[in-house]
Parts: C-alpha cells; sequence; structure tokens
C-alpha cells in the first residue's frame, strides 16, 4: 500500500432524490434504442464555403447563421420534389455550399441547386459498390467492387460525358486487393482512396496478400457448414505488401510510387501536397522502430526526398496525415510523439523544420483547421488533466495556446469552412451534453442546447473518480461507482471491469465518466461496487505511460490493476473476498491472465474474445508491441495465458465469438485445450456466427450470460 | 401412471459389509488402467486345426488342451530367437496352428515354425500402410495407402518371388476411395477388403465422394490453425456411389461388378461362396426399405442372380453375411429379422429358401459356427430375457435348441476350430467375470477362470433392476442404483443417464448392471440414485420393439423416457424436484430435447455431442430412420431441438468435441445460435480436439464437468 495514493477527485450522486425507476438489464445494453442516451442535434454540417450551417428537425433541414439565433432557411422534401419527383423523404446531406448540396439517393449522388430547385449533376454507381470516396470537387467517385478499384464519372445535364466508369485496376488474382485500407486498420489507416486536392488524381492502396496465411472460420448458417477463409498475418509470420496507386484521370493511366516492400513495410499516412504535385507516404519498417517520411512524384512515381525519420527503440507508429498551412504548398504540420507527447511541428517540404509548435506536456489529438486571418490553428488535445478533452487555439507564429472550451469535460468540435466559429459539443461526469457556438477569436460562446438528463427518472449509482499512483508515480484514474443506496456499514462485492490494452481509455470526464449503463445496473440492481481503471499502456497519457509496455504486454496492466485490487480491499466497505473481474478482447486477456497469474486476488472472472497467445494475433499491432516471437521468445511465452492455466483457483468464463476474425477463435481454443490437459475446470460460450464483439439485441444475451456469472460464483 | 408396472428384479448390495474405501472420480472413469475392471484371461486363442488354445501369461504362452487341464506347452521369447534373433519380446501371436504360429513383427506378418524353431515367411509391407487385412491362407496382405488397395506377397525363404507388392488401385483422384470401409461403418461393415476363402482372389469395396459435401473441421494445433476437410453426405443430401471390385491375384486383374450405383444404393454383406466363384451382396437401395440379395461372377462380374428380396414399410437393414454349411459351396445360412425378430434361414445359392431355422421371439446376435460332426450351428441370442445373452446349439436339421451357457448372464465365446469345445467367458450383475471350458456335445462345462470383485474393498451403491411398462405393453428395462448408506426416510436427488437410439442396450445382465462405475461414485461420494432406462427404439428386443420408432425419433424415447422419470417420482425416496438427465450422441439429443419439451419434469440435462437437427446427420444412419428431409420435413421439424428452445427452464450444458467427425459440430452451434437469438441461456463447453468421444485421460475432465454441472444445478 506504500506507493498508493489515494485522491477522492469528485462524489456525487446523479440524481439527488429517490426515484421511480430501476433499469432493466436490457434498457441499460440497448441503452441507445432505448433512448437512454443524451439527447443530440441531428444533421449539423457547416457549409464549405461560410458561417451558415445545417441542422436536421424530423425530416427537414434548417439553415442557420453562426452569428445569430434566428432560423431563416429550411429544406424538406418538398424542396427536392421539383429536380426529384421519386424521392420519399429528406435525403442525408453529405455536403453543402451557398449554391448546392450533395446528397446520395441509393446508387448515385446527386448535386442539387436548392436555390433554383435544379438538379446540376448525378454520378451513378454499381449497386454492388463498396468503399465509397465521393470527391465533391469534380463530382467523382471511387468505390471497389470486389478486389478492384473504380472510378464513376458525373452525368451533367447538357454536357457531354465521357463514359460512366473508369476501371483503374483490373486484377483476377484474388490475393491483390485495391482501393482497400490495409494494414489492418493501424495506423489511423481508415480507407484505401485519397483524392488528390483538385481532384485530377487518386492515389490508393494496394495489398499483395499471397503470401498471407489463412485463416479458416466456419459459417454454419449453410447446410452442410462451409468454410469461410480470411487472410490473417499473425505475428512473425509472412505479412502483406502494400503499393500506392496514383490514377491520372485525364490520362487514364495508373503509376504505381517506386517503392519496394518486399520487406514488408508500412506504407502509412499518405497525403498529397495542395499543388497536387507530390504524394507523401510516412513509411515505417516492419519492425517499427524507424518511420521514414517520404515524398514521390504523382506523375512519374519516383521519390523526390527523404524529409526526415523518427528512431524510437520501442516503436513508433505516425497516425496522423500532414496538415498544410493554408495557402501554402510548401509548409505544414506534421503530429509526432517524439518529445514524448503529441505535439506539432512545423516543416516544409524540403524537410527542414521549421519550428516546433507545441511542447505541450499533454497530447493532441487532432488538427481541427486554421483561421486565415488570424494566424492559428485550431486542435483537439487533453489539456492539464487527460481525462478531458479541449479544443486549443494555437498561435502558428509562436505556438501559444489558448482553451477555447474551457468548462471542463470531453469537447467534440466541429470548426468552420472560415474557422471562425466552432460547434462544441461537450459532456461531462454531471453534464449529458450541452451544445455551444464558440467565435473562436474571442472564445465567447451562446448555447445552441442542452440536452435533459436521459436517466433522471431511474436509479443510478454514484460514481467517484478516483487518482491512484502507478509504482512508478504515473497518477491512475479510476472510477468507482456505488449501489444508490450505498451503506458504509456494508460489505459490498466489487466487479472491476478492465480493458487494458493501447489505443483506450475508459476513463474520461464525459457523460457518466466513460461508464456503461450495465455498470449502474449491477450497482443499483445487484448492489455491486463497479470499478474501473486506466493502467499503464491506455491511450493520451503520452509515450512513457504507454510504452512502458513494450515486449512484456500484459505486466505493466496487470501490476495497476493490482494496485486498484490493493485499492478496493483497503476500502471498508469492500467485502476483500469478492472481487469479480470482467473485459473483453486485451481486457479477456487480462481477465484470463489475473485468474490465473493472481488467484488469490479474484473470486471470478468473465473474458470474452481474449488474446492468449500473441502470437496468434496480427502482425501490425502484436510486433508493434512484442516484436516477433522469434525476436521475443520469453516475452510471448511470459504473456502467454495457458502457461498459467494451473495456478487457476477461481471460476473463469471465456466466451468467444465463432468466427472472431480480429481475435480469431484459436486463442479460446488453444487455452481450453491447455486446460484440458492439465485437468483445469474453466467455463466456455461461444456466440455461434458473431465476430469480435456480439452487437445488436444478442449483446443482452450476452452481457446476461456474463453478469450472472459473476453475481453466482462471486460470493 | 395407469400403464406402469414395477418389477423389481432383484435388488442386493454387491458389498455386504462397510468397506474401507471411497472411489475417486478418476478411479470410476478410468477404472480400466486403473485396475478396477474384473481380471480376465489374455491371448486366448484356438488352435486352428485342432482342440488346443493359447493363453498368455505376462511374457509367455501355454498351449493348453481343451480336454484337460494341464498345460503342457509353454511358448516364450527363448523360442524365437532362434529364428529372430532382433525380437525383442514375446510378440501378439495373430494364430496358430498345430504346425505354425503368425504374427506381426513391426512392418512384416511372420510365419513361425514354433516346433522347429525356423522362420518360414515373412510378408513385408509398407510402414504407411492402414487397414491391414492379412490372409493367413497365402500369406499375403491387403492394405491401404491413403486412398490405394496394394497386396504384399510374402518372402518366402529359398523361394523365388514374384515381387513385394501389387498394386491393385491407383487412383489419383482424392475422392475415390479402395480398400476401405464405406457407407459410414453402417450395414455392419467394418472394413474394406475379402479375402476369397482360398486366398486366390481379393474383394474390396470403392467409393467415389465426388458428390458428398465436405465439412469443414479446424486443426487449432496448427499456426495458425487449419482446415481439416472431412468429406459428410447430409441426410437428403447427395451420397457417395460405391463399387465392388475383385482383384484376380494370379492375373493382375480387377474387375468390377457390374452394379450401377448412380442411384447412391447400398453394397453391403459382402461375401464369398467357398469355392471362390460367387460373391454375394446384400443391395439395399437408398431409401432402405428394399434388400436385393444378389450374387455376382467372381471372373467377370457380371450378375448371376438374386437370391431373394426384402421389403419393409420401415426399413430393412441387412447387418450380417452368409455363413455356408460346412462343405457346401450351395447351400447357407442368412441371419434376418423379417418375422419381427433376427433369425437363421436356410439358402441355396439359387435363392430357394430350404427353410426357417429357427423361430426364436429373441434375437439371435451372430452365428459362431458349426460342429462338423453333429450337424448343429451355434449361435450367440439373447434368450427369454433379452439382458442375458447366451450361446445355443441349433440343430440343422430340426432347428432344436439347447442353451449350453445355462447360467444367467452376458456370454461371450469363442468356439473351437472343430466345434468340439467353447471358450465362454461371462459375467452377470453379481459374476464380476467367469471363464468356462464347454463340451458342446454334452453341454458340461469346466471353470477355467473365476475372476474376484474387483470393486471389494471399495463403497459401491446398490443395483436394483425394475421392469417398467411401455404405454404399448412392451417391457422397458431399468436399473437404479442406490447410494451404499440409503436411507428409504430420505429424499434422493436422480440422474437419469441415458441413450435412447437404437443399436444400443445400456441395462444388461452383465457386471455391474452395464452401469459404469462413475455411477456408482455418483451414488456413494454424492448421494444420489442413478437411473437408467432402456427405451423402445433400443436394441436386442426384436424389429417391432425398435422400428415403432420410424420417422419419428426421440418420440417413443421420451415417451418411455418420462415413463421412468413418473416411476422414481412415486419413490418415496425420491425428490420429485431434483431430477437431473445426462446422455451423449444420441442421449445428448434427448436429454436437451427433454430439457425443453418437458421442462416441468427434469432440473437440469448434460448433453454431450448433441444431435439437434437430423438434416445435419448422416444419409446412412438417418435416412434409414427418418427418410429424407424432403420427404419427410415434419417429422424432421418435430425432432428439431432448437424448435423447443424457448420452453427450456432448467440448466443446460452442451459439450461438444470440436472436431466431431460423427456428429459435427454444427449440431450444438446452430442450436447456440438459436438459443441466443431467442434469449434463452445455454451453457456449453467445447473440448478441442476432441472428436466424437471425449476418450483418455481427458475424460476424467469431461466426466468432472457433467457432473459437477449437475450436482451443482440440481437443487
Amino acid at each position: 500500500m506504500r506507493y498508493l495514493l489515494i485522491l477522492i477527485a469528485f462524489g456525487f450522486t446523479l440524481n439527488g432524490t429517490a426515484q421511480q425507476k430501476d433499469l432493466t438489464l436490457e434498457e441499460a445494453v440497448l441503452s441507445y434504442s432505448k433512448g437512454l442516451t443524451p439527447e443530440n442535434l441531428k444533421g449539423i454540417k457547416w457549409f464549405d464555403d461560410s458561417n451558415k450551417y445545417l441542422e436536421r428537425i424530423n425530416d427537414y433541414y434548417t439553415i442557420n447563421f453562426a452569428e445569430v439565433a434566428s432560423k431563416p432557411g429550411r429544406l424538406s422534401l418538398i424542396e427536392f420534389h421539383q429536380a426529384y419527383p421519386e424521392l420519399e423523404k429528406t435525403p442525408n446531406v453529405v455536403s453543402i455550399n451557398s449554391k448546392e448540396l450533395v446528397f446520395k439517393n441509393e446508387n448515385q449522388y446527386e448535386h442539387f441547386d436548392y436555390i433554383n430547385k435544379k438538379a446540376v449533376s448525378t454520378t451513378p454507381f454499381n449497386s454492388n459498390a463498396k468503399n465509397l470516396d465521393y470527391n465533391t470537387t469534380n463530382k467523382t467517385l471511387a468505390y471497389t467492387i470486389k478486389n478492384n478499384l473504380y472510378i464513376a464519372k458525373p452525368l451533367i445535364s447538357g454536357k457531354e460525358h465521357e463514359g460512366q466508369t473508369m476501371q483503374v485496376t483490373s486484377s483476377d488474382d484474388p490475393n491483390v486487393i485495391s482501393g482497400q485500407a490495409i494494414h489492418r486498420y493501424e495506423f489511423g489507416i481508415v480507407k484505401g482512396t485519397f483524392w488528390s486536392p483538385k481532384g485530377n488524381y487518386l492515389a490508393f492502396y494496394q495489398k499483395d496478400e499471397i503470401d498471407v496465411s489463412n485463416y479458416p472460420l466456419v459459417d454454419v448458417t449453410t447446410y452442410p457448414a462451409s468454410l469461410n477463409n480470411i487472410k490473417y498475418p499473425m505475428a512473425g509470420q509472412k505479412s502483406e505488401q502494400a503499393k500506392i496507386g496514383v490514377y491520372n484521370l485525364k490520362m487514364h493511366q495508373v503509376v504505381y510510387l517506386e517503392i519496394d516492400t518486399k520487406d514488408e513495410h508500412y506504407l502509412t499516412n499518405l497525403s498529397w501536397s495542395p499543388d497536387e504535385k507530390l504524394v507523401f507516404v510516412a513509411e515505417v519498417n516492419r519492425a517499427q522502430n524507424h518511420m521514414t517520411y517520404n515524398s514521390y512524384d504523382a506523375e512519374t512515381g519516383k521519390k523526390v526526398n527523404t524529409l526526415f525519420e523518427e528512431k524510437n527503440d520501442r516503436w513508433v507508429e505516425p497516425e496522423y496525415d500532414a496538415v498544410f498551412l493554408p495557402n501554402s504548398n510548401t509548409e505544414f504540420l506534421w503530429m509526432s510523439e517524439r518529445d514524448g507527447f503529441m505535439n506539432l511541428y512545423h516543416y516544409n517540404t524540403s524537410g527542414k523544420l521549421i519550428k516546433q509548435l507545441t511542447k505541450f506536456k499533454f497530447v493532441v489529438n487532432s488538427i481541427l483547421g486554421f483561421d486565415k486571418a488570424g494566424g492559428n490553428v485550431f486542435v483537439s488535445a487533453r489539456g492539464k488533466d487527460a481525462r478531458n478533452s479541449h479544443v486549443f487555439k494555437v498561435s502558428l507564429k509562436n505556438g501559444k495556446k489558448t482553451n477555447i472550451t474551457p468548462e471542463s469535460g470531453v469537447h467534440h468540435a466541429q470548426l468552420s469552412a472560415t474557422g471562425d466559429y466552432l460547434i462544441d459539443n461537450y459532456s461531462s461526469l454531471t453534464i449529458p451534453r450541452k451544445i455551444d457556438m464558440v467565435i473562436t477569436k474571442t472564445g465567447k460562446s451562446r448555447n445552441l442546447f442542452t440536452a435533459e438528463n436521459p436517466l433522471k427518472e431511474y436509479n443510478l449509482g454514484t460514481t467517484e473518480m478516483v487518482t491512484l499512483k502507478a509504482k512508478d508515480k504515473a497518477d491512475l484514474y479510476g472510477r468507482l461507482i456505488k449501489p444508490n443506496d450505498f451503506d458504509v456499514n456494508k460489505k459490498y462485492p466489487v466487479l472491476i471491469y478492465m480493458y487494458g490494452g493501447t489505443h483506450a481509455q475508459l476513463v474520461t470526464n464525459r457523460w457518466l465518466g466513460g461508464a456503461s449503463l450495465w455498470m449502474h445496473w449491477l450497482a443499483t440492481q445487484k448492489d455491486y461496487i463497479v470499478f474501473t481503471l486506466d493502467n499503464r499502456g491506455s491511450e493520451n497519457r503520452g509515450f512513457e505511460f504507454e510504452s512502458v509496455v513494450h515486449r512484456t504486454l500484459g505486466d505493466h496492466a496487470m501490476e495497476d490493476q493490482l494496485q486498484g485490487a490493493e485499492y478496493l480491499k483497503g476500502l471498508p466497505y469492500v467485502d476483500a473476498n469478492r472481487i469479480a473481474i470482467k473485459g473483453w478482447s486485451y481486457g479477456g486477456f487480462m481477465v484470463s491472465s489475473l485468474m490465473m497469474r493472481h488467484p488469490d486476488v479474484f473470486t471470478v472472472g468473465a473474458a470474452g474474445g481474449p488474446v492468449t497467445d500473441w502470437k496468434y494475433y496480427e502482425v501490425m499491432y502484436g510486433e508493434r508491441y512484442m516484436d516477433t516471437p522469434q525476436e521475443n521468445p520469453e516475452g510471448y511465452e511470459n504473456a502467454r495465458v495457458g502457461k498459467y492455466v494451473e495456478g487457476l483457483k477461481g471460476k473463469l468464463l471465456i466466451i468467444h465469438g465463432s468466427v472472431d476474425p480480429t481475435v480469431v477463435p484459436q486463442h479460446s481454443m488453444t487455452l481450453l485445450k491447455e486446460a484440458v490437459e492439465k485437468e483445469v475446470q474453466i467455463d466456455f460460450f461461444t456466440y455461434p456466427m458473431h465476430p469480435h464483439n456480439v452487437g445488436g439485441k444478442d449483446r443482452v444475451h450476452l452481457m446476461t450470460k456474463m453478469l450472472d456469472y459473476i453475481v453466482e460464483y462471486n460470493q
């Protein structure tokens, strides 16, 4: 206990008076569809060219001015009908400017002159198209059908058109996939197509998975069951080879950037120079400890230069594209963790570091944009308390920062095209949701919307935020939920819900403190204390806090979770012999490891989709943290759950989706096999045909199973 | 209760006095390796040409005379060493006659002149060979490597040999399999090669599975997991096409019998005429209601004649080859259920029924042989009480029968080559094991061996045999095991262990009444009453008792098991609210069905490897009982477990081997899927890499899981 410092940040009852309703678990799990999440303004969308914005009210839109609260415009199905008589309801708007709006109408994108009620253009596409990437500038649509990439061109009334579609790639090889996200969505990659700023080029990812192993999943809905192979590169095994192609829409030809990826290195954070001449790629070696930021000529594919490099003994993980300064083809901001926190660096395309713009001791999460006149960049960043998220205005000249969303909480903001206004959508432990219009120049704001507490008629637990100290003195943020009729003289059982992996933060200063409603169900209906702690390795705390886990996944996370358990045991109202744990994915790894490696601390565990052996997890994520099994055999063996199976004393329920393509079922199956061989009883359930998460209505079944199990055995 | 007649056959305590030891579950499950099964004489083998027999005593054999109790001969490693100096232990004898013995020595069969201590011949074979079928007459060995069939010829010292192996088939098609059992081991088929009586021909099965679907099983022991497709013909889908080839060893050529199996009919009970001229095949249509018994010319493959046909509205199921009378090429005995019980019919090869030899109202299980002099055939048959099995001598002239093993019990007998003697190995509820030498002519016997009760130091339950009445008045045999310290004034929980399917009989008059030792563990260690009832559909009771289940699998079985439950509830010492059920395979089908369809009767169920939907079960077994899903959609739907899943009130544990090739995992997976969709909680466990049964040491884990579950929830 000597390293443990307890800070009760604030404790309060969300609902002060006795309430009528008890939550059901179904309401808690399906809270959104049950209307138990805070209301929101819908369809909020800034105009592309002014300080006006759309808001959707049921089946129509209002057109609003940032400056004033009046609502002069209204856009409903009626306005569309002159140009689109077949439309049956007001469509979802993709974008809008002063002259026209863009919407998707079944298998076409429409440009609608809403002033004159005229269709401007239509870009139709194949009904099998996926990965749609629409470019409003030149009205072209990139999309994929199976493994190949296509572009649809617009039909413009009164104009000749060159043909409706262009086939960018035409590979018959099922291993070669173009126009889709690569590297399993790591490195911030979420898509495979990248329009050049003016729409004259389309850059795209291509991957060749010929050397990647198949993982066999079984579809039990066919008669008989059938095979569904997926490509799955396991740590230490052969991986995919990536390419970047650039399609020239005028010349109708593809040039591939001259990059050799036989070494299976990663092509990340593809972006364009504003003049469309250069393509930038952050290239990361397979070992993920060396990034080279390169530019390539979009016309020839030849390398132009290496702008700079980043190295780190643990890892480098670029996740954010370069963002060019307004009206510059040569200067951009780059986000890097190289000084220990994600900060902004001002570079030019020659690779010269003009300056480190920010030296925050907290994490920047994204660049929202600029105010052209004022010379400021707006960033979303954590601020002093990493459980919050604010918008900071940062002077491009001197890096001076101003928090323009000062209210404590988690702020999500949309900057207007001009940079003059911010629509700031935020919540905190005590605020269900507020939406303010912020004048970026002055920081003054007016409230657009304040949500009521959707749970005000329900019995909820009380939430306390606590701060513990890790052994290395790092602050660890925790959240404690107590029963509504908490009695300090009683002894309560505890459930610790945990994740523990990187790129996740469970304890935040958002509505309910980031808690799920089922935690309040458990607290109020089953008289539980529900605790969560973000251990080292979790996100938004800087590189050291996260990367200390390198090559030893699980060890620091467990150490911190055990600190959490120690803290709980020290509370006079906690029954120290009834501490249960629950988690999914990395959290399943944590729960199964803790149950076996610290069997005297925890009574019962429920572990879903657990990683049980990192060698069965994917190359991109796994090797970043663990290196390869060949390079780090002790680390892999030390983290292997089955190694400890004979240590299990309590009850452990393992759950796995039968077609989990992320943490493949082999993880649970090999653990069960080892448990059987070593004569250890574990419980197991599988959700047939569910992937890595059990979603939809079936999630109620899942939560019932896990929580029933915990309540039954945490005795 | 009005149809229920209770007959307590006999109840007694196996161990009269208080005993020292409690069984552990591990001892109970691994009873054989723990030395808790009755001792046996080992290596008992009659000479091929006389009334002598071998018996193995540790590492040597004795050669014994049936007539007298003296043991004049001894055969140990020493006797072998002159001819086989490399041998390291006394080998297992395959067969023996007055001159030589045959044994298998690693990858060769050896003929050993044990009188003169000389090797006579060696037949070597490939180390990858499987499905070995050795013909001692001409010292040739049939075997398979992968999908093809081979014959190894002997190396005879001093003689030229024609080459070591002959390749009988040479197909590259992985769907075409020769020399292995076909039709998934139904119709009594256990192998795919059939030597002609003098060894000049080898008949063999071939199947073409090109149209049979693959079922994907997943091997999780590889890195990454890998696919193991098996061919699995599901009811109503395309099946295999069978052929019979005849290889002429002199001509080195194969002739295929001229049978067209495009209609996927079954080729069963292949046998030879003693003169090697004819091959007999019981051909059964795919609908399994019409059998045609045909003979074919072994030289030309042409059909010679149809001897007779059998039809039945329910099914016909030939399972026994023709057995020719001694010294006859034309007269044989045929076993058929056509009069309602398996009886013997005397035919000639023209198809003339000479006479129905037996008209037993009980079931004959096999023909053991003849006494050439006396004109008798010996059969293994049930006798009046189908829980027994006896050997009857039946006069070939008039069908007169004599029970030559009259002691009540289950007798397994080996007839000497002459038919003069029988080695009779038997047990009963009260007799662990006795082995008698019976003179077949007189029926007189002397005891060779009497096993001690291997459990005499253990606390066991007491066993009572009961007889209930089915609604159609059929006798139903049950077995009740009570705790050793049974107190009639207490209320005991019950476990009913059931199977319920065809071709099985759980309640017999063998040692422990057919019970497994884990039942006694449960009775004595957990204070349970353990009950088992053979319902209608089970074996050894005649055709009507078995075939009443046609097209409605489960219905009669459940009706009878509910009678059993009613009986138990009527017992004053049974806690009617604590009746658990447990079963595997068909028994898993029964348990899961009963838990859902009769939720008020049973508290908890444990169902292993359950059939949950007969359309996912194999063509051969499934269509015999259910017809096809197309022909009997109501029957299939009525028997589908998932249909009733919302009826479940108690606790149900489903268990499945992850690579079960018999009842494929799709059965459990689709049931779980439906349970999840219908918001019903079921428990599940899978044994990774275990097939249809969980064997070996892991069986202790399985039984622990199932019985712990039952004891925990049967409250």
